[in-house]
């Protein structure tokens, strides 16, 4: 199974924003959107052995952790609105410390970074990290941030942690998830 | 330059479509719209020597050619509605065989596939091709279609290029686009 875990420090934790505004007053929504889909579709069907965990960290009720996992998904098509629809969805329910199915394969918990790391031994995506093509046994749990860069105190929860980088350039989360599975596949085939 | 086109097969040539309905209404609008943000975006601004061609070939008005270049667009941002509300805006102007600026940095005109593979030495992407990675010299254009495979008369105006494939699975368009750029990045780096 990989695990990619994404921290999208302005996003909402309200079922109440606009799907016509996702960049807005969702608090960069979008990319997580472009995340889930990133993480799960290829042409022909679901990456099924994938779990994509949002962390959302933005206003009103931070944090909360919305789940998808590929194997259990419905519902879900490639579109950014598609994703958003079952995450409002997902926030507009209560929050235990549980996950709690909130769609037909979508779950949701309150909770956020710490809770995860405490779960699976992550590592980092960021442009300083080692290549992923010279790393001989790939991980299997990735954290990675938003648009934003970690603050201090994810700076210090994420201390030690390896960090692996997928090319020379800084990308977007999204393109970041979809050069590294391409790595995952090239060595699965 | 790097120069990619993408086939719309069902993609409306009107600008009379709903930005909150591009998979259904405007014929999967949204897999043209992320090939823009896969094409166009890095993690601190765009790919300025990228081009996008999009070549729509839906209903009521086809063919017609919406261009993206990554040197002069303006306005965009890397959500699917906002390439998508460019796209609305192109296709509610008069066309001519010319390209002719719609919104700032981005331009539309009468024509399709023939007109480009006329123009410039495109290359396939397909799952079927050579892998990118065993390739000594990139080439610069790349053909690729959405959802659908290529028709019978797209078939016979390919017949004799040579194809690539940036993997082992079959990946979506956009995905396809990111995993191509992350290897000339490498390359040029």
């Amino acid at each position: 199974m990989l695990r990619f875990a994404v921290l999208g420090h302005l996003a909402t934790t309200s079922g109440k924003f606009s799907l016509s505004d996702m960049p807005g007053g969702a608090g960069r929504m979008d990319i997580l959107c472009r995340c889930v889909n990133a993480s799960l579709f290829l042409s022909h069907g679901m990456r099924r052995d994938v779990e994509v965990y949002l962390v959302l960290l933005g206003p009103p009720d931070p944090p909360k952790t919305v789940l998808f996992p590929g194997k259990t998904v419905r519902y879900l098509s490639p579109d950014e609105r598609s994703s958003g629809s079952l995450i409002q969805k997902a926030l507009a329910q209560p929050v235990s410390e549980e996950f709690r199915e909130t769609t037909p394969g979508v779950f949701v918990r309150r909770g956020g970074l710490p809770e995860l790391l405490a779960e699976y031994p992550f590592v980092l995506l960021d442009e300083s990290g080692t290549d992923i093509r010279t790393v001989s046994l790939l991980p299997d749990n990735y954290l990675l941030s938003d648009h934003l860069n970690l603050n201090a105190q994810e700076v210090a929860a994420v201390a030690g942690m390896p960090v692996f980088s997928v090319g020379p350039l800084a990308l977007h989360a999204d393109h970041t998830l979809t050069v590294l599975l391409n790595e995952h596949d090239r060595r699965a085939a």
